[in-house]
């Protein structure tokens, strides 16, 4: 689903990865994460798909907040798994929502 | 394939979108538009994947180059099939990229 995010602005991090062939308890840590995410200060919400690239596109309302997220514990076993297993390459982006707009069908 | 953009500050829009049933022209047009838009002044990469959610995350030297783009005639037909054919909604964001750090296994 869309995140239902407050008006800009706010922050995001893109988290855009390769994986490996390596699946030992990729899902389910990816799960556990995005559920520990939820219950940080200042997380706003999260879109993801995978193709043959990943996007997770999480939003934050500031830079503190990210900075926190990422040095849990918790997430930095994971990023420490995620280094040697589970991704081949990944670039994650910090960015400022200056704007937004949004379109839903029904409303036409 | 992860975009090779340049050291930040660069602008990053983030289309989010839930997708109706029709298929007609879609693909193509979407090929078309993702070949039209590396064209323009202004671009740095895009990066896409769908699942249930789509997100194409595209990169952009300046507001300004984001903005000529919008309204490029090729892009505002495709906008406007969008709205009436392909997408049950969607989200566009715009930020600026003020920071990114990457990993590649073949370093380690």
């Amino acid at each position: 689903m869309i995140a239902n995010t407050p008006d800009p602005p706010y922050y995001v991090v893109i988290f855009s990865s390769i994986r490996t062939e390596i699946t030992e308890n990729y899902s389910e840590t990816s799960t556990m994460m995005l559920e520990l995410a939820k219950t940080q200060n200042g997380y706003l919400g999260v879109e993801s798909a995978r193709d043959e690239l990943g996007l997770t596109v999480s939003y934050w309302k500031d830079i503190e907040s990210i900075k926190k997220w990422k040095q849990h514990t918790d997430h930095l076993i994971a990023q420490h798994r995620g280094r040697n297993e589970w991704y081949k390459t990944y670039k994650i982006r910090i960015a400022l929502v200056e704007s937004d707009y949004e379109f839903h069908q029904d409303q036409l």
